[in-house]
Formats: structure tokens, sequence, C-alpha cells
């Protein structure tokens, strides 16, 4: 075969294989939005099914030759990154056993139905037996995949490339000795007002503001739709269909608004890597980095009072009842409280990372042994008392909050407090070049959505994550921007001093 | 092998193959629904794929040839059926060339997509371009199947085995006959007032009036959910997921409730078939009898005074400053209105068949090549002025009003008169064994889907047309009922005597 007809190939397959990707995500789209419970066995075994099919393709023995063959070969930069990708992808792969790999889809479907039934009717003992066989599940591929490994460091390496537990026990090492001090320093000082933004907000109204917000941020009806979930997340189809999930909490308007801005983030990275990765291995960029650009949405324009300004009026307009005698600086502070709280999404931007230090503490102590997995709920609500201070009520507030256990994804967590980090780094040299007050201030969330294409969207997986910053930025990952960030906005919004602070 | 390893070998090949079409319903459904348009090109390349690989699952000669064997053993009803319905879409199926059934595919949504524009834009100029492909195309594959056959036979027996153009010569002759002098002596009589069907009707809250309806009849949301489309639909994914879609027309209330009810009348024959069928192709209802549910709660149920009753109060509430002033009876009256007119969806009982018939006319002669296609708009508008003596003032709601051609449906409106005079027959019997009134009267819905589920939606595909009527009524097709039903109910309505009719 000559190149070109391996490169044909290669497109041939990637191109049924995006066909049955593409399939599967409207599938888990519907399932998670509107589809009927009562088809869900049906419909359960037959995308168990499915993802057997893709199982096949994705570890087709002839595309491994080729892979084999067109890393010897001279091939362009895309190509190149592509075959490394695969061919980690392929080698991961076929040590699992198909069975295995059906088995753990089938059960993280289940798994996953019993963790929605044990959030809702609040008790733990119904999803605990399928966290533990999940459990067991991920660990037996993990040491299928890479029997010589840690388990938990396949994990982690999955969701961000080249991050293990050493680079996050550093990271994590940092958030607790500078973020820690100043939690507690803000906790000694008086609160700030936000009874008004747990008033009652009925959700029609509210997603009279989410589309609203969408056409301010530019997610247009064209290239994206918005649906309601049980947890808010994003799916990207292709370019220029991409999906997200909303949902409403009547007593507490940020939680929309701000899950929203944080999915649309998620959404513009989809929207705007490069169109010819489309259906390619390079759609799939890493957590950490994905991550990055729903935080900086969400926290770094999202929370400004400059961004604020911009749904303001809308808001208040719509809920006059709650917000007529509350000015928009008043709004700021309360949306920007800061409170050891127990539902991670909830939290604010100080507390999150201490969320996530508790979830990786967890994660790391069920995969080196060193925590009794029968206890994990009890384990929850320690940490949670250790590090935040807190009492955590029950289940549906403790363990059962997220989804993401219930699918398996464990070393998931870790890069979203990565990404937080990212996302301050990345602020740091958009600011250097454009004036992101000013544009705010005129609406123009466009120049921003742009520059976040240019420097870190367009590239897609093309690079891992220290090469696109040294590319974009000329820098490899420095947390230290996301700690200077918390503590100079928080200082300065909780009136503190450095002495307050030892 | 034995026969119990062959029966294991069918049900497995059944198993992947209704996996494929799970998700290429659900494909379809998240299309006619959410999806935003930007991402069509990459999706319909994409499906266009998907329906290859059904293909090569629908014409595997393995179980080609293990149908052949099974033919010769001694099996059970079911399975025979299963067999004869199997081997008959094999034979179907290898004679077209994978390739043209791709094209097919991807044709056949490019075209829906283009007719979904030309309507909007009330312009047959640039759907006609795909129309004529996908006649062109249509005819070859049913030339490629049954080489000897008239290419319409071949389609009209697709959505009804059994019935020819003879048998539907025969029946529209009937109705030519005998509704036409009903049809001309009512445009006679004084017109019914129903100028407050047509008042403003804001979708919001027609939705709420949806789902009460919705509920009436049982439709439950843990077994079906409803959307919204352009054009209403029923997709029935498994016996307990069946999805409706409803379309709101702002200007007439009639509209939306008597298309949801008729598409919930379709829902529940996909929910009440026996379970043992699911995934199977004794699902594969027949068209003819599909639209005879649909048709039964719509116009034999749904359009009944006693029926009404049960919806009218909220409706009222809902709409007061349009239905204030109007009492029951004129609103049924006003909801049974004959008034030929342009859009079939809309159409009266009365004048149903008509639009039908012309639809019939048309495709009878796209296929014996007695009509210049080059000409479908204007044969379209002739037709309409010659049968219902209306001038047809724009493509929208002419020859573009309806989705089916567009997807290469030809040989599918026959069945929606045909399903009409089915449910006739189908009440005359009904109305042998039950009290239909009174159950109306206390709203029990139930007990009359519940006679349906038992007299025909278990069946499934289990029969063809004739002998179910035979096995459930002991009669086969007899339109007579219907002609009856409708002179009756409608001679009353207008105060007809019989010698009005000559």
């Amino acid at each position: 075969m000559s190149l070109e007809e391996k490169l044909t190939e290669l497109k041939k397959w990637e191109f049924k294989k995006s066909a049955y990707e593409l399939l599967m995500s409207t599938a888990y789209f519907d399932d998670e939005t509107i589809a009927p419970k009562g088809g869900q066995d049906y419909r359960y075994e037959r995308l168990a099914l499915m993802s057997g099919e893709i199982y096949k393709i994705s570890s087709d023995p002839k595309i491994k030759a080729l892979l084999y063959e067109l890393k010897d070969e001279q091939i362009d930069e895309v190509t190149r990154r592509k075959v490394k990708l695969l061919l980690k992808s392929f080698e991961d792969l076929e040590r699992i056993p198909q069975e295995v790999y059906e088995e753990f889809t089938k059960l993280s479907l289940e798994s996953q139905s019993a963790w929605a039934k044990a959030k809702s009717a609040n008790d733990y003992g119904i999803f605990k037996p399928y966290l533990l066989k999940i459990i067991a599940c991920q660990k037996k591929m993990a040491l299928y995949r890479r029997p010589d490994s840690d388990p938990y460091e396949t994990m982690l390496d999955d969701y961000e490339e080249g991050m293990d537990k050493k680079s996050y026990d550093a990271f994590f090492a940092l958030i607790k000795k500078e973020l820690s001090p100043l939690i507690k320093a803000i906790t000694k000082k008086a609160a700030i007002k936000d009874d008004f933004i747990h008033a009652y907000y009925p959700k029609d109204k509210q997603a009279l503001l989410m589309n609203d917000i969408n056409k301010l941020l530019g997610f247009d009806g064209s290239w994206g739709y918005m649906g309601v979930s049980l947890h808010p997340f994003t799916s990207g189809f292709s370019n220029n269909d991409v999906r997200v999930t909303t949902s409403y909490d009547e007593y507490n308007i940020s939680s929309a608004i701000y899950s929203i801005i944080h999915e649309v983030g998620h959404a513009f990275y989809e929207h705007q890597i490069d169109e010819s990765f489309e259906g390619t291995i390079l759609k799939n960029v890493s957590s950490g980095m994905h991550e990055s650009q729903s935080r900086f949405l969400e926290n770094y324009i999202g929370r400004k009072k400059s961004f604020i300004k911009n749904y303001y009026p809308k808001l208040v307009s719509l809920f006059k009842e709650n917000l007529k005698d509350v000015s928009l600086n008043e709004f700021y502070k309360a949306i920007n409280i800061v409170r050891p709280s127990l539902i991670r999404t909830d939290a604010d931007e100080l507390t999150y990372p201490i969320h996530i230090l508790i979830r990786y503490e967890i994660e790391k102590g069920i995969f080196d042994e060193s925590i009794d997995i029968e206890n994990l709920d009890k384990v929850w609500n320690q940490y949670y008392k250790e590090y935040l201070g807190i009492d955590v009520t029950s289940d549906d507030v403790g363990i059962l909050q997220d989804i993401h256990w219930s699918s398996g994804s464990f070393g998931y967590f870790p890069t979203y407090a990565l990404g937080s980090a990212l996302a301050a780094q990345i602020l740091h040299y958009m600011e250097k070049e454009k004036d992101v007050e000013t544009l705010l201030e005129k609406g123009d969330l466009k120049a921003i959505t742009d520059y976040l294409k240019d420097k870190i969207h367009r590239y897609g997986a093309l690079y891992d994550l220290d090469t696109l910053l040294e590319k974009s930025f000329g820098e490899r990952f420095n947390p230290r921007y996301y700690i200077d960030y918390l503590k100079d906005k928080y200082m300065d919004l909780y009136d503190l001093k450095n002495d307050e602070l030892m």
C-alpha cells in the first residue's frame, strides 16, 4: 500500500468509528434528558451491544497494523499525533477482553440508574453495591491495561496525559497550604448578604433568562442545543452540533446561571476545534484542558461584575419580587460569597478546590486500599468535617451528589481543580493582550471566545497540556497564577489584610 | 445445528439488528425534533453509513440460509410468521445493491431537509430536483426488487400486504361515488360557526392542554414522551418507550388537539404489542392497520361529544378570552365542520379521503408515467380544483404540505384512507360489546384501549389484515361501515335528507 492509500484507509476507519460514536452520543444524550424510564432495560441492553461494536472497531487489528506502519512513514505533524494517540488507545484496549468491556458498559449504565434512584431516595444503600462493583471493574480494567502500574495512576493519565499522583500531590498541597488559611480567615469575617439568591425562582422563568445568557455568550441555536437533565453536562456531537444541559434549582438562581455558563464554556471548545479534526481522535481534548475552558467562562468571566452587568437588568425584570431592592454590587458580592458548603457544583470558587482535594484523597485511598471501601460514605463525611469544617447531613448532599463514580469515572475529579488553575494562567496571558474589562462592559464576548479559539480551542488534542501552553503562552503549567488570583480577589472582596491570614 | 441452536442464532441476530435500529430511531427522532441544523451534513453522512451497516445485517447471507432451513422445520406459529416476513425482506433487499441503498438513505435525508427549506420558503423549486431524484431512485429500487412488477404495486404492497391497485381502485371509486354527493350537499347548507377555533391560542398554553389530554388518554410519561417537530409523527423505540411529536398552529386550536390524539393512537399500538415480539419483525405493523388505530382515537373517539366533554372545561379555562361564550355543543360542531380545504392534516373526516384519493391518483400517474413529472405542482393544483373545488393558493399549502414524498414514501398515503375505513369497521364491532358512550362519559379510556389491545394491538404483525379481522371480528375488510358511518354522522350533523344527496 502506498502512503496515500494508507491514509485513505485510516480516514475510512475514522469515518466509520465517528458514525458509531455519533449515534452513541445521541442515545446517551436522549437517555439523560428525555427518554422514558420504562424503556431503560431494553435500551441499556442494546447500548451495551453497540458499545461492543465500537470496541470491535476500535480494536480492529488491521488498523493497528496500519498504525504501526504509518508510525515509520514520513507523515505530517497532525497525522503523527493521531497515530500516537490511536496506538495508545489500541494498546490499552486490546488488553481488555471484549466481554469485560461489555460487562463494564452495562454495569455502568445500571449503576448510573441506581445512583439516580439512590440520590432521589436519599439512600446510599441503593447505590453502594453498584459502586463497589464499578470500583472492582475499573480496577480490573486498569490492571488489564497496565499490569505493572498503580491502577489509579493509569486512571489519572487517562484524563490528563502526563499528570500523575506526584504532580497532583504537589498541586493539592499548595492549595491546602495557601487556601485553607484564607478560607478560615473569611469565615471569621461578617457574612455577605445573599438571602435573595435563595428566594423562589420558578424554573420556567429561569429558562427565559438562560436563553438570554446563551445569546450573550454566542451559544447559538444554529450550532447548539440546551436540554435539561439531572446533572448538567456537555456533549459535542460535531463542530456545529454541541449539546449542553442544565438543571434548575428553584431556590438558588445562581445554580442554573453558573452551570449553564460553565457548560457553554465546554461547548465553545467543541465548536471551535479545527474543522479538519472533526470525527477524529483529535477532538478528544483532555479533561483538564476542557475544564479550563468551562471554568474560564464560568468564574473568570461570568462572575466579574462587568459581565453580570449584561444579564442583571433582565434578571431583575423577570424576578422583581426578589431583586427589586438589590443593587448590582450586592448581587455581585452574593454570587461570589465564600461559604464552606456540602455541594461541589454549588461551591464558591475558593472552597471548590477543597471539594476536589477531598475526592482526590478518597480516590487515592480506594485504589491504594488505605480506605475501607465498605465505609466510603462515612469517610466522605469525615473528610468534609476535617477539611471544610461542616457536617454532612444526608447522603444526597454527601457521597451521592456527583454522577461521576457511578459511571466509573475515577481520576476525573482532579482535572476540575487543574482546569481552574489553567484558566487562571490563561486569563493572565489574555489580559496582557486584551482589555477584558472593556470588552465585558461592551458585552463583546466574541472577542474573548475568538481569543480562546486562537490560543486553545482550535488545536484540539494536537498537543499535550504543557506543549500547548508553551506554544501559546511560552510557559508550562504553573499553579501560582491560580493561587494569586484567588488570594487577590477574595482578600479584596472580604477586605482582608495579610496579617489576618496567620 | 439443532432446531434449538438455530432459534438461538436467529434471536441473537434479531437482538443485534434491534440495537442498530434503536440507535437509528433515536438519531432520527433527535434530528426531527431538537438537533441543531449546523450539524446536519456531518450527521446525515454518518446516518447514511449506519444505514449501510443495517443493510449488511439485514442481508446477512448466513441468516438467510438459516431462515431457509427453519422454513422446513416444525416451528410454532410465531416463528413461522417471522420466518416468512424475514425471508420476504431478505429477498427484497438482496436485489438492491448496497451502494444504491446507501445513496437512497443519503438522498432521502437531504431531500427531507430540502423539503423543509422549500416549505418554509414556500418555493417548490427548492424541493423539485430532490423529488425527481427520489422518484427515480424509488422506481429503480422497486425494479431491482421485483423486475416484473409495476413499481407502484411493489410500493403499495410494502405498506399493506395484499392491497394492490385493483383493490384501491375499487375502494376509492366507492368513496368518490358515495361521498362526493354528500360533500356537495353539505357545501350548500348553512355554514357551522367556527371562527373561535381560529382565534389566537399561544403555544405554551396549548402545551398545557396537551399534557392533560395525554393524561386522559393514558399516554404516560413512564412509557411515552411528547416532542415538537415540523410534522407530527410517532416512533416506537420499544414497548415502554414510545415517542410522539406534535406541532402547534397558534391560529387553529383543533390542529394540535387532534394531531396529538392521532399520534397517541399510534403510540398505544406500539405500546401494547405482545412484549415477546419486542425487537423483532413482528413489531412492524402494516401502515393501514397502524393508521386504523390513530384514526380510531382521533376521529371515532376524539371527535365525539362525550369525549370532548372530558377536556373542554380545561380548554375553556386556559382560553377564556376565546371560548367563554362557546357551548360544548357549538365546539363539538365546529371541530366536526365539513369544509373542503387545502391541507390534508387539517381536513375534516369527510373530505379527508378525497385528499388521499388525489394523492393516490398522482402517485399512480407518476409511476405509470401518465403524468408529466415536470409539472407535479400544477397537476396537484388541478386535482384539488377538480375534486374539492378549491384553488391552491401557494406551494406550501399545495404539493409541499406533506413530508412523505421527500423521504420516498410512495404508496403510503392510500393506507391513510384504508385506516379510516378499518377504524369504522372496528368501531362497529366494539359497539356490539361495549357501551362506548357511557365509557367516554366516565372518561374511562382504559376500557377502550384495553379492547384495542385485546382485539388488535397485541398481535403486532402476526397476521395480515384480513386474517386478523377474521380472527377478531369474523369478517374481512369491508369499506361499507366507513361509508355508512360518515353518511349517518354528517347527514345528522348537517340535518340532511336523502333527497338532498341527488
